[in-house]
């Protein structure tokens, strides 16, 4: 990194922040921190004075919490987002996680830079990694075999199941990727896995030890659930709403777990690393 | 494949379209090939004659040839372009390779369902793999050293790269990548490979014995072809106009093997599978 | 598999022998079950009545449990192993884990054809892969880091460094091998991994997120523990009595897991799966 | 490497031996070539004077040529082996690629100590990598398919079948190992590859597009050569008398390429690094 030291203040947020503000003071940059009182290795500042000179304050992943006020699990007590703003100075650069309309709306009153920088596509790519790792962890810790030579399904073949179906074939088991458009097939040809297209999912849905779904849409319905092999796991990675039918599932007995926000769960400080990377690339863009 | 049987006339091309038309040939349509006559195992049709029965015409890759001709290294003589389309009925689907305008326009007035299979996404993600494996070829004929253990850039992380990359490091060589996008990064560095910006690119060639280009702009000039170390070997796999300044490499004495078009080169009957397959997705979206 | 249909008895034993009992069925055999009521999936006989009639009697892994008893936590009650070849006939087959002396012993004084499948070299390689998967799993619960880019050590390579560094590499961790001999730090070169020999261990300790040992001999005491980088990870895989100085870690505050029997624990119908295979092999040779 | 600089001698050989000399100089170490006129980047000296003060002299790989000659394909006139050992003085450390017994017959009587590198098991296994590499650059240049998508068998699981199956699995071939012992074809398993036994290897041959052996027996004759399917290549990876009978494979018009010594051929560079590893290694051994 070519930066020179900035003045950064990290506020709020869970364990990824505070790897981050460790991560950040570790490159030179001179750190404060906020609202993170309990984070591992992080000396708060008792109150925002001083905030308004930071060249940049990040804010967490989501930024808000309910009711308007700022996500911050590791403080001792509660902090209005609106508060934490109206320390800052019209100009300043703020970077926050999933921003969402009502922070940008406040941001805008203030005269605030905000940069989301969950919304950037690096980090999504880089989040991939994590949300592999830890559904691979979950499929290790409830299946009573191997991945090595388990037979996976991998539904969707963006940034994560480009980032899993390697991996899980890496581990040794035989990977078929489920995709619409013919690019992705050929894509995950190319990757050496076999592919098909969604139609007749029901149809072969039973030759799979293991199924992950990352497509957040209705794919796996009572039929396709019905179809599934005896003691097949369902491993589902999509965002709200999700892809499976859970009442379904339990109705017909089929073990569905699904995994939401892995990144921060299964590794927060390689999450605050790329945060970490993602605010130097804004800074970057913006010369400071 | 679904699909039912078919009537299927290949018309021209070279070694990638003989492939082509066996492969369509097992896979139980009736194929008549024209203009192939010294393609391997293909018997081919004296005349056009019934060519306006077929579902589907495939011409090559590329379709035209100097001056209004069918592109037809295997014919024992010449065709014109526009004799071919003249026996074909309105409305039948011809599939071509790099139609180009003259061909869109000659077909447009003949009323026929011209499709560009070589326009298609998934078949230029496809050919990348043929690509890589020439690429790879050349290298291993050209050093002195093993691939394993060398140390390789990858300029550019678009489909070809993607492919290139983590080849050349499953065969242990170790591989960086120059991309200028943080998410191409992103996705390099997910993959395992290291990776930089293309700023200061100069700065850090002369640790390489291997520099593949992708990118087709002037990324490798006089300065970065002399920060290159001795006996460096550059494969520029850039299409016209390339990415090596030639001229300046032959004075610098640097070796540099432009390769274009590898797939047809290195692997015909691949290439024609997946022309094949192409134009199977090509026919499905017709319905045909 | 060839083998014809046989009269196959599966005596006590956990999970592994539950599910080898179901794969064997599965196979086509005539499967009895004895000593495994709380198995899934199995009915047991109520007596050793017709074992007499078996091509082959396999017991568990170990065979013996405590005091003369046979391995059977999953029996509703107790059985003496020696009760257990009471029942048998002379010259009958008996496959066994890790027999030992005594059973040996009474084998012979029996006259029983005795096989330990658990020092056949195939078992100990396929035992390898769920026993790196299960070492993985534990890094992926216990790090707060992802293995991508995660900075690795694996301590020896006979068969299970073999299987854990390169499944290491596959999800993008930097792993170094140390090993003794020339030829293991030949081989993990050929795989593509970096290597050190041990002599000098401690003073490049200090670049590792995560030890793994499997040398059953003291690798990691005082000096090696207090090199290691704050908050890395050490897993000893190595059966008793391990390699690491866990009182000098406790100490030191240094995080150990040691990790035994994990094919059983992490996937016993994998194992199983393994045991079977070995079985048959045992009695390929023996033309039954 | 920790050794100290040393004077060290090259006599004869190929480009191997000129790129070990060069990598001994940037090594620092003191070095002088003699017989090798014709390397690259060698300057040779007149006579072998001196050469009776080097702590180490290294002989080519093989030591001997024809009739008592050394092998020296590099010099500008030949020489004899008996005429270079009466250079050296009793005691002094000879390294020699393939001694044979002449050679060591000649040693002995000089009262030289003569250790041979070619015999070193971890040059064995460091050669397995440009063989395979070289393997695989010999399909590439064959076939008119991509390696990608292939089916390639391997016979054989030694350090040469480790080596290539993986580098062809990685490439995206399909791929089967065959091989005699259980715990071969585990490890095969272990890395995710395909498994036979050698008993049937005709009924199943007739699926493959790429059949490597690397058995030095014979393995193909006329029933399995007859078996292939039509347009396989075969590639004979075996030393002297290789595997494959020759005379049946031209009847029957099987494509063979009996690929020998490919180390020396692929990668002189590489392979002359290896040398000078091994002979490092000796020298350790001997606390030189």
């Amino acid at each position: 990194m070519m930066l020179r030291a900035k003045n950064i203040w990290v506020v709020g947020g869970d364990p990824r922040q505070a790897a981050l503000a460790a991560l950040l003071a570790d490159d030179g940059h001179s750190v404060h921190t906020y609202a993170l009182e309990r984070g591992e290795g992080t000396r708060c500042e008792p109150s925002l004075a001083g905030a308004d000179r930071a060249d940049c304050v990040v804010l967490p992943l989501p930024a808000a919490g309910a009711e308007g006020r700022l996500n911050a699990p590791l403080s001792a007590r509660e902090h209005r987002l609106a508060q934490v703003l109206d320390a800052l100075r019209p100009g300043q650069l703020v970077c926050a996680g999933m921003a969402g309309a009502e922070l940008e709306r406040m941001a805008a009153e203030r005269e605030l830079l905000l940069r989301d920088y969950f919304a950037r596509e690096e980090l999504a790519v880089l989040n991939a990694i994590p949300t592999a790792e830890g559904a691979i962890q979950i499929a290790m810790e409830e299946l009573p075999i191997t991945l090595h030579d388990a037979r996976a399904l991998v539904i969707g073949f963006g940034r994560l199941g480009r980032a899993l179906a390697p991996r899980l074939r890496a581990l040794g088991a035989r990977v078929w990727v489920s995709a619409r458009r013919y690019e992705q097939r050929a894509a995950a040809e190319g990757m050496g896995l076999g592919s098909e297209g969604p139609d007749r999912l029901a149809d072969w849905l039973c030759s799979y030890d293991l199924v992950f779904n990352t497509v957040p849409a209705p794919v796996l319905g009572v039929e396709e659930l019905a179809a599934l092999k005896e003691g097949a796991l369902v491993i589902d990675l999509a965002s709200r709403p999700g892809g499976v039918n859970l009442e379904a599932a339990a109705a017909l007995g089929v073990r569905v777990i699904w995994a939401l926000s892995l990144p921060g769960k299964v590794a927060p400080v390689t999450s605050g690393r790329y945060i970490k990377d993602t605010v130097y690339h804004i800074m970057e863009e913006l010369d400071l």
